[in-house]
């Protein structure tokens, strides 16, 4: 994982359009603060590719929950 | 961030104590896959100390909700 002490925003622009669970290999969440006024969610894909969703996106919550549910499913 | 390619688990072990917000700098997920059989959630505290989050414990998921609403919330 990496150290993260950027002092600005990561995200240029985001995307809203919908990624399979599937393709993506992690996503982060940055909380907003000092260093940036709005939540950045970035997601790493399989491929390598980094892209920023953007927070407000439904899909993106959805997801989200998605992977976090996935350990506890399966008990 | 950092580009994930690392073929096992990340955490040894997770924690199930309570962070707040406040003390996070970015939270990382990472959907179970063929490298680990478990989701896995890192937060980098703004402290600089990673750990590892149980992605069972209640208060996780609703800390990762709160991150992402911390955006949309303030419109």
């Amino acid at each position: 994982a990496s150290l993260r002490t950027e002092l600005r925003c990561q995200c240029i622009k985001t995307i809203s359009e919908f990624i399979p669970v599937k393709q993506i290999a992690n996503v982060e969440l940055i909380p907003e603060g000092p260093h940036c006024p709005t939540v950045e969610v970035i997601a790493t894909l399989k491929s390598g590719m980094q892209v920023c969703l953007n927070p407000d996106a439904k899909w993106v919550q959805i997801i989200i929950n998605k992977i976090l549910n996935g350990a506890s499913s399966r008990r």
